[in-house]
């Protein structure tokens, strides 16, 4: 099965609208086990939309045309599909009482022209849209099928996963394997470190295969297979997985959709730890990802975002002595914030963030990106230094993602 | 001038990168008034990629190919191009010697393969790249053009902008009228509220345009004109942006490329005042915000994050009566919190976020999406509850851009 992506709407033509769904249509064919080999963008023009249409239909098993579904002049697909495929365009009564529930239920008033919205080619299969006005509809003939989809990108997803795909799946044109792909999620080593530690799994990779993706701060190491079902799939990752964890264990954190913050959460959460945090150049964007995990009330009980020195002094009771010997990003104030954190807010851990996130305030000895942190715990309170490169915003989230790596492996360590 | 966006890759085809050239190329064609009615994506596959450039050689004026010029194998863009316009690959010794070059001072050893990235079609410009190994190059007949560019979206914009242009502009090629746009930058008002604002001036809109753009909490109005330069645009913009400050000026909050923390610090710099904060719901997110803006050390003095309650009484000094009586998310709390924060800092203001974020912790009296405020400043301590929809993270962003939105009416109010 071969198909063909038809984006329609000048607004994509003019950089407008960024095109996510050719993006998703394509990850979700290639799971599917579908081939791709064009995307297609038009206005919306009649004669370049049936042109795209007629060489689409020639080339490819089913196009899968997103957008130009609406009720204006200027939505054009149903037109030229119907032109395409040589069909008149017909009222579905179905659809115009659909329609009309729709505005019914919504007490808005239904203009004419969402009456337009009920048409379909000769012969189509209507797909429904429980978010939207714009229906789609499915049309195959002995040459070439196609399915029109509406634009917005949620009611999009929704057409082609809850009427598409089983339209599909019932006419057997789903081949009966597909991709499926498992997420090992790593922080606190590099791309680079994480190639040459798999270099040989790399190799020799078949089936499962191995790809790195990497984020600010993070690596994603994805393996790929293809499988009748995720049972057989997940009998395939199982061994290569456990290569991997023997490999890099102590920098995963997790796996497909975790965060950092949550697993950091999980760890906490089982070994009945409390946190707070003393934050300076992070500027509480460190504790805001902590908190980006729900139900983080179980286990973080505050910060302090000491950006003056007096409050360092005042609020973490950093000694004065130390912030003048040292200097405010140094590795003795650091500790000394991460124990006020702790002391001050009660709690069983205290982690403190001080440096330089520019792009002002560096010095020769302390330049922009030297960040130093403290981990106060049941281990006792340790300092690390660290520099790290990029912009402000780089440099602080590779700061708050540094810190929480940091706990991690105490926390890993001292259970 | 018509041209026509080739994207080549057969990670675009597999989902696995979205097509961010195609987006920018399109914008900035738009902005340069160049008309692009095709975007097209196919694999590593030189006859399908063949195909592609011929078809668009004959009804575009320039093909814009992205992506195909890496060093290995299936890097096909040079041969596909070399073959749609008829002309031999063949090496170019200054392209060599600069490729050479850049392995020299990289210390990294020159494979053979890369010597492929110095071959260009027989009569192509060479186009430099100076953020890669990869040169693009721009040729031209009597039937039409191409330039192709890297696929990796720094160097493509790099190149594009610095090579790519400046030889079109050289050759005339470039409209001499092109778009220019003025965003205006607005929070705290809905997008519907603006339309029905602005309504008159956006049915009557022609020169320039007006559009909407609705984002978490902000909302921007794009003015969109075509003219000769920058100063052309501005006499266009001026009167329609006068006429929608009047409006709605006490919702704007900058212009472009401005952001709402940036513009809340330059109204505190102004004003000689510091500013500390006491959050709860927002968990660090409303300091993280407003400390992404570079200088923010001086006005920003800190901030307690005070995610128990325990915090909230021993660090911010909220009386226990009143998180009895009124609970921890109330007006009354919040009150006390803005207090705390504004005198355990030493701040000129203080300002405080209490809510309940979700997904947990919601009751039918205060059900997630309940939200307090307090500021508490020059004009005394003001508190104020709001209800906001989303999920967690839409609730804590919202809530942080309201608080925000909400300091900048006071300083312009008391100003």
């Amino acid at each position: 099965m071969r198909a063909e992506i038809i984006a329609v709407g000048t607004e994509l033509l003019l950089g407008e609208v960024l095109n996510t769904n050719a993006h998703y249509l394509s990850s979700r064919c290639a799971e599917l086990g579908i081939d791709v080999y064009h995307h297609i963008t038009v206005g919306d023009n009649f004669a370049r939309l049936c042109e795209t249409l007629s060489v689409g239909r020639e080339r490819s098993d089913l196009l899968l045309v997103t957008g130009g579904l609406g009720p204006t002049a200027d939505d054009i697909s149903r037109e030229a599909t119907a032109a395409a495929w040589g069909r008149p365009l017909v009222t579905d009564p179905d659809l115009l009482d659909r329609i009309r529930t729709y505005f019914c239920n919504r007490t808005v008033e239904m203009t004419a022209n969402n009456e337009s919205q009920a048409q379909m080619p000769e012969g189509a299969i209507a797909l429904e849209n429980h978010r939207g006005t714009a229906p789609g509809f499915y049309l195959a003939d002995d040459v070439g099928s196609v399915a029109c989809l509406p634009g917005p990108p949620g009611e999009l997803r929704a057409m082609f996963e809850e009427a598409l795909l089983p339209l599909l799946r019932s006419r057997d044109l789903i081949p009966e394997t597909r991709l499926f792909s498992r997420e090992i999620l790593t922080a606190g080593i590099g791309e680079s470190t994480v190639a040459d530690k798999l270099a040989d799994l790399i190799d020799a990779q078949t089936q499962p295969t191995i790809a790195l993706y990497s984020g600010t701060g993070t690596v994603r190491v994805r393996l790929t297979t293809r499988a009748a079902d995720a049972e057989e799939a997940n009998e395939t990752f199982v061994a290569l997985q456990g290569e991997i964890g023997r490999r890099i264990g102590e920098y995963i954190y997790g796996y497909d959709g975790d965060s950092l913050s949550a697993s950091v959460g999980r760890d906490l959460r089982e070994r009945g730890l409390t946190i707070a945090l003393a934050e300076s150049c992070t500027g509480g964007s460190l504790s805001g990802m902590l908190t980006d995990a729900a139900g983080a009330s179980d286990y973080f009980l505050g910060a302090i975002v000491s950006y003056s020195n007096a409050a360092k002094e005042d609020l973490l009771g950093v000694p004065q002595s130390l912030m003048i010997e040292w200097g405010a990003v140094s590795e003795p104030v650091a500790g000394a914030m991460a124990e006020g954190a702790r002391d001050v807010l009660g709690a069983d851990i205290g982690i403190s963030v001080t440096g330089v996130a520019g792009p002002g305030g560096g010095t020769e000895e302390k330049p922009v990106g030297t960040v130093c942190f403290g981990f106060s715990g049941p281990w006792g309170t340790e300092t690390e230094g660290h520099f790290f490169t990029g912009d402000r915003a780089g440099v602080r989230r590779r700061s708050a993602i540094y810190a929480l790596v940091g706990l991690r492996r105490r926390l890993s360590r001292s259970s």
